[in-house]
């Protein structure tokens, strides 16, 4: 733990610190507005004129970026922004340890250390140092056939070395696949309210239009299929379906996967199946691959080493292409794929060179291990929040390592929104949660249970009494 | 070399082998036409409407990514999808070893073996098992730290932690810098012809537009200074200079140096300083961080561990601010790099961890070696150039990895130009050189002399006895 969250403090402290190429998080969160940006740089403006003014004024032409997207909306689009933001507010010299419950990232206690076989074949091909060298663009042959071995055991056809473009992680299968779709002039993609911002961010990046649909608590977080048709049109290229679902925990139904595909397939779309939680699946439904139903509309999966190995710092994951018509091979999405990740970097080779040995020799216990625990921390979780009448858990979690919870903030004393919410749960109690807005819920907060009982327990008890003592005054519920 | 050039072979090879998402090199080979692409794919169109017709005929809306810059120009903007094209043409049952000299990448020979103290560094955050996590957006703290310190030592003034911005390797920094210069609408950047295609490939992804100037070979392929001037306006932005020289070899002066940073002042445009090969100098002329003119125009340098410690397999690089005036923290650049990196892919955090005992630990005695090598076989490399009369190298190499040599096509038979010059030196010789039109100089090659002496002057030799099969008949010069 130490590790990982020394590193997000310093780096939002020392943001603040000095004036010095300040993380937006640091910077963002001064004032929390986007618009404050440009102003906040204006001001500036003159004092760098002034600074750089021995002899003459200088007009410096990039200073255009000032008011770019990339500027201003960070701490809007990042999950990664927001948690710095939120953990800011922790008091430094607060009494108990903080409780990072915003990101899933178990992997820094004892309990949740990544498989050792994985492990030694990670350090068995460094050591070769046959491995030092670049890799293959779209990833070592070995890797992707051993990828396309692995996945082919999910769906009734066999998928080949060339249909597994290896990645540095499930982030970078995001900034591949965006601007591959963002080719088609004024083209759109269907995104999950709530769902990931990364998702969010690159469309910006890439000037890819972004419409949303809406995720059903009520249906177990199904993806409202009837919304899909009536915000789809001949310029909707993609829909994203993450399964098991980050950030609500469930887990969908061959059904509901069948009638995706078929709408998929009626509105001439391919499906982005974000699966990078697909081996942690705790309840009874099992994970079913989106390219089951590759030939009703072509899938392209994205998977990666991250979660299932409680290895999200080793940055190898990748983009499946489960296309058994070949349509993405003749619209040239694949070509398309792999001339982007030639000019894009790599997963560390000599990961990709342990990877044959990782999916190999990674004994199941390791996985019943892993899910035993992830299980049982899900479970008290899901107690924890229905004995806090403050906010509210519509289904139990059945997968990934997140639920989304409702903040009943009419029974809660000047808590003005989630942000507000998260920002004083860690002041006053050192417990860092991820709130809705950025996930596109207001008001819901993301919580995570991949972190021991022990210290979930603990940090449930936490947001409960930080809930009490903020409770609404004269309110009969309140009571 | 077994792995590598296995992969890439393979890679290409697989490709070929089945219809089944062809890699950009093997598929844009067989016709060499970008306007190919779309052709091609219209014929499959009709193939993959008949294969997903069951029931009906889909039209997919997404196949208007076929005629989109990432479906076609794979082959013209990148290094790899031009090596794998050209290592394509090298018969399978050739008698001799391939002789990879096209790409700056001696890690696989075991005289290029990186320094024990690094690989034992890695190895050991690899085991401590605390940095399996994810790291901070930018990079952990106490590399950023170790960076920073290792970089002040070559300038007048102190960096801090949060001037430096780590990445996964010198490539994921050029994707950081070019994005966030396009955010100013209608910008443009001056890129260095020769150079490096990478920067034109993402300039081209970011609707960047690229002006381009000429490093001039009889003035040791120093910048044409007085074109800058002609070819820039108030929308350019930055310019691009690459000390010590990818494709030429060249080391540029202080007094060089100077001037670039009073032009860059004079134009209002940050200096982009591509400085991946800064340890890498064989001659007399000392490498000059660019970071030492900060003050006149700020400086967003590249470096990386890839060239210096023979790993680019690691994937660590990072965009060092060289900012004094505070002018790129005022204008926003370096929140937008921030913002950027934080919803981008990160180095391996095990390798990010290592950082600091991989500065601190390497001995000198490492580089002395490398360096010792490079002089060596740079030697061999011109001599033997010079002693064939069809090509010619306008300046002896000082750093970096490689030499540019004018192909004089007028002595040699049926050689139409540098592309049909390398494939069919790659067919008859298996020696794989980059064409210089990938690079941005038709009719020249790029060759690295990043190779145990041994194997280069192999490789030069049959360069030699490929242009005299090739040579021109009944020609006098020929003879």
């Amino acid at each position: 733990m130490a590790t990982a969250h020394q590193s997000d403090g310093a780096a939002a402290a020392n943001g603040k610190s000095n004036g010095h190429a300040v993380p937006p998080a640091a910077n963002g969160e001064s004032n929390g507005h986007a618009e404050a940006a440009p102003v906040n740089g204006e001001s500036n403006g003159h004092a760098a004129a002034a600074a750089a003014e021995p002899e003459e004024a200088v007009e410096w032409n990039f200073a255009g970026a000032k008011g770019g997207v990339l500027a201003a909306t960070g701490a809007n689009m990042s999950i990664r922004a927001i948690r710095y933001k939120i953990s800011a507010s922790v008091r430094e010299s607060g009494p108990r340890p903080v409780l990072p419950l915003a990101h899933g990232d178990p992997s820094v206690f004892p309990a949740f250390r990544t498989a050792v076989e994985a492990e030694d074949a990670v350090a068995a091909a460094l050591r070769t140092g046959q491995f030092n060298c670049y890799p293959a663009g779209v990833g070592l042959p070995a890797a992707r056939s051993a990828v396309a071995e692995h996945l082919s055991q999910g769906v009734p056809y066999k998928l080949s070395a060339d249909d597994i473009f290896l990645t540095a992680g499930g982030t970078q299968a995001i900034e591949v696949i965006i601007p591959v779709l963002a080719q088609t002039a004024g083209a759109n993609i269907l995104l999950p309210r709530p769902g990931y911002p990364n998702y969010e961010a690159r469309a910006a990046f890439n000037k890819l239009e972004v419409r949303h649909f809406d995720l059903i608590p009520e249906k177990g977080w199904e993806i409202d299929i009837d919304s899909l048709e009536s915000i789809a049109d001949k310029n909707t290229t993609a829909m994203l379906i993450i399964n098991p679902n980050n950030p609500c925990g469930s887990v969908y139904s061959y059904k509901h996967l069948a009638k995706v595909a078929e709408v998929a397939r009626k509105l001439g779309i391919l499906v982005i199946a974000d699966e990078v939680y697909g081996k942690l699946v705790l309840g009874s439904a099992p994970f079913i691959p989106m390219g089951v139903f590759g030939h009703i509309a072509p899938v392209l999966s994205i998977g990666s080493l991250s979660k299932s190995w409680i290895v999200p710092g080793w940055r190898l994951g990748w983009v499946a292409v489960y296309d058994p018509t070949k349509i993405l091979e003749e619209t040239r999405i694949s070509t398309s794929i792999t001339n982007y990740l030639n000019v894009s970097t790599d997963p560390a080779t000599f990961v990709q060179a342990a990877l044959p040995q990782i999916l190999e020799n990674t004994k199941e216990d390791f996985f019943k291990r892993i899910i035993g625990l992830l299980k049982e921390s899900s479970e008290i979780c899901y107690r924890e929040i229905k004995e806090n009448k403050y906010i509210t858990c519509p289904h139990k979690p059945e997968g990934s390592m997140f639920v989304m919870v409702k903040l009943n903030l009419h029974l809660l004393e000047a808590i003005h929104d989630d942000i507000d919410f998260c920002c004083k749960l860690a002041k006053e109690e050192s417990v860092i949660l991820c709130p809705g807005s950025v996930l596109g819920m207001e008001n819901w907060v993301r919580i995570t249970f991949a972190c021991v009982p022990s210290s979930l327990q603990d940090g449930l008890e936490r947001i409960k009494s930080f809930c009490q003592r903020n409770k609404k005054k004269n309110s009969i519920n309140g009571c």
